[in-house]
């Protein structure tokens, strides 16, 4: 069975690619997904259908674009991975967790040793809390190829 | 038919009171029910079942302990009002932002206007965006009274 | 048992009414639901949180608004009846029926013989189709009160 | 991934074509479905299982069966295109459209500004809405290829 | 909690009468459901809607009214009974049989001896198999009073 | 797509060899499922794993034992062909039509005419009534290939 | 909101009393359910239907009669505690607590210190691990009564 | 169709490959999915984020690292098969099968005689009871390829 695994939070980090290539080093039949991580493209991925005055529709409308994919996305994956940086409010991050919480679909978290208080609510309902990409990759070795 | 409204988010203002008292002085026939906010209890929650040294595991007890609560509240509301305040990570309320998108519950997201960018996703699943207690008691009198 | 119906569809002519005081005039145990019926009303229900210039989120705004409740409702219910008129678009009706059939939730069209072809979509899934508010409350008397 | 695509509404233009052959020339993986588009055939669909005299029970007999495809169809599909033209009722494409809804299916909406008004509630749970082919094509493209 | 009991299949004995008689004399807390059991009024239903000429879209048309009663009352019950007698096809039975198996609602068949073999696929997702209504009694009895 | 059919119901006659003979002369692209067609086999299923005494409790295992097959290969099936014949009970197919409605699985019935009344039920809730296979095939030749 | 709390496990020891009584005390709004902890009545339940001689039926029989209670009370619980004493195998306890996850329903785990080991997998989808009654009255007192 | 048999509960003998062994041997289209197996590294698959003091939460670490295999790979399953041995409380065996009992997927026991009373609750939801993997190769053999 090749597992599918989603990628959700920070993007101005190398964390998915050092995920990715940890993975690959150990030839886990592994799919990645994730929301689109080029900022700028996400923020105006609304624009396509035409430009807002208004923030607050701007917003709205690139978010609805963008929920397409992380939504069919999410849905489809076997485990998704939520990584907390320290940086920004990443709110969607935490909405990701939880959606996935409610889907009972199992999610891992990766997340500094200082966040464990505020992430508190998001931690007790993942399957595990990880430190580095690489411990991510442990896991997920272990539990895609042990035997 | 009565409302069961779930009040989720920030705990240091007294928006909640607000919004209660708002819909009482309008007669709305509304059940509010929340998480626990005395911030003191809620941390210490898992305490009652033994101490914990380890900081991780302590507040993972809590949570879940509070989760028992929160999770069945959410899920028997009708709508939910998710706050997002100007301090802390507040990553709890976009969890349960996110849990209700799962469940197709609608919510209503309360925030000032410098919020409009970092809770693009949340406020993008959710059914309205209020920026005072009065204007959810507003939208909740139209709601549930109108004809 | 108490029964739970809800009412969509047309609403500038009295069917709604004619319903009700025939259901009543039998003593049926009935608890009827409905979006808002005043047209201005629900065409303004967003400019509680703020007006807007642009005329598709004025639009946008309010029809989300209206959808905390009649998305609620519609869950709720047992029964919805979906009035078609001989005026306006309908879309809105047209689209409750279609939620109603994929959740389950039986419905009973209520429309004039020439609707027939443009309705058949609809009335395919419907369980009833009744031209007058009449049959459906012989239709609404039978299913509750016949032993 | 290979997305599923499920094409919804008017059958008089040539929108789906215009659609297909603009996401073919950016070559997306996409697999589209729809509704029989040939009018008359989906008519008498029906009269394949003996010919009905009367008019309703002709049109119930027929858009049943079509139901058989449209419903299996959506309910696999990743995202559908609802499209609204200027001619006819369409309320099987607003049928559509409040099925996805209830089944969480992220739609978007195709049609001209002098309908924003009359499909104000298929908009609001709509993830988007695009005036022409090309730019549900743009979207879709975002959607599926953008890193 | 009161128990919500629904009450299939055969309409020509008093096994219905029987069962909740002695119920009553238990004094056990239980709200009994059931299809119309007036045979000419079942097969009637649709006519209140017009009358048809061909025997298939009348007895279509009754069946679908029926339907709404049946399908409403057994989603809400707790456990159904369905009976099997030794006249008529009762395929209406079974059929409820299968629907409830397929939303785990627990049911309980009442048939003699002689039907074993061909209920055996009806049996084999029942809670159980009883044949007097007498004995149902005892079981909802046990399930429940019995601490 | 390749569509997935499961065909219940009468196993004495060879409809189902028909039906597929003739989707196969047209080229479908169709899997057919079935139950275990065998009657001895199947009434024999649980004597696997020991001999019964007791005939209830030999049918019961071995109806248990067929519902593995049946029940994974409904719920997996995008349409189910149900037959009724003009001998025994056939309560099974019944079972499977009333499974099926409640999984919200379309279904067609094939029958004679004299089955109308006994089975108004079944045809209420079948998306199409056909009187023999080779109906089925067209209405599946028009389903999967009418463009 | 009255809580609705299912007892599940150990049937010979004082435990549920205690957390009874221990609630009582602290006039908690509970509702309290529980299978039938008459060990030869729920061992017996099926000869109501019928004397078995094979042991494997006449525990098979029992065993459904008694699920038609557990299971109801389970779904329509909010909270499951689920106890496991030192001895017997005690497996259905274990199943209770698999099928309480696999519904998301929440539950506690009540066992001694020597249990950890082979309950691990039963308490990492708990909510919270208590070692006596009164540990939950403290929990639910919490939960249901704290603001 | 290739089956997928999720293999579940005891670890210490060789009926997993006696079982694989058999159904090779019979050509069956099968693909089997497990728990890890390697009881040593299943007990410290946590320590791959750390090493914990604590025993409960040592467990419960490596017990969420388990679930995130076993959740995903019983919700993939078709049918799964669920061992009891002599030694040991085999408490997760109970809690997988109550898994797959509020999931309504399809579960065959496997244990001796002396074991029926202990578990008359988890085979009361059991669709079959074998006492050797070659009758689960028996009926695995029946159920895919009898036609």
């Amino acid at each position: 069975m090749g597992w599918n695994i989603y990628l959700s939070g920070e993007i101005h980090t190398d964390w998915r690619q050092r995920l990715i290539d940890s993975c690959k080093a150990h030839d886990l039949s592994i799919i990645f997904t994730s929301a689109v991580t080029d900022h700028q493209a996400s923020d105006s991925a609304g624009d396509l259908l035409g430009v807002e005055d208004d923030n607050f529709w701007r917003d709205h409308k690139s978010a609805k674009v963008n929920a397409i994919r992380t939504k069919t996305l999410i849905e489809s994956c076997d485990v998704a991975i939520v990584r907390f940086g320290d940086k920004y409010k990443q709110w969607n991050a935490a909405f990701d967790a939880g959606y996935c919480a409610a889907l009972g679909k199992p999610y891992i978290t990766l997340h500094n040793e200082d966040l464990i208080h505020p992430l508190k609510e998001v931690d007790a309902s993942a399957m595990a809390w990880a430190t580095t990409p690489e411990q991510v990759t442990e896991i997920l070795k272990y539990v895609i190829t042990k035997e």
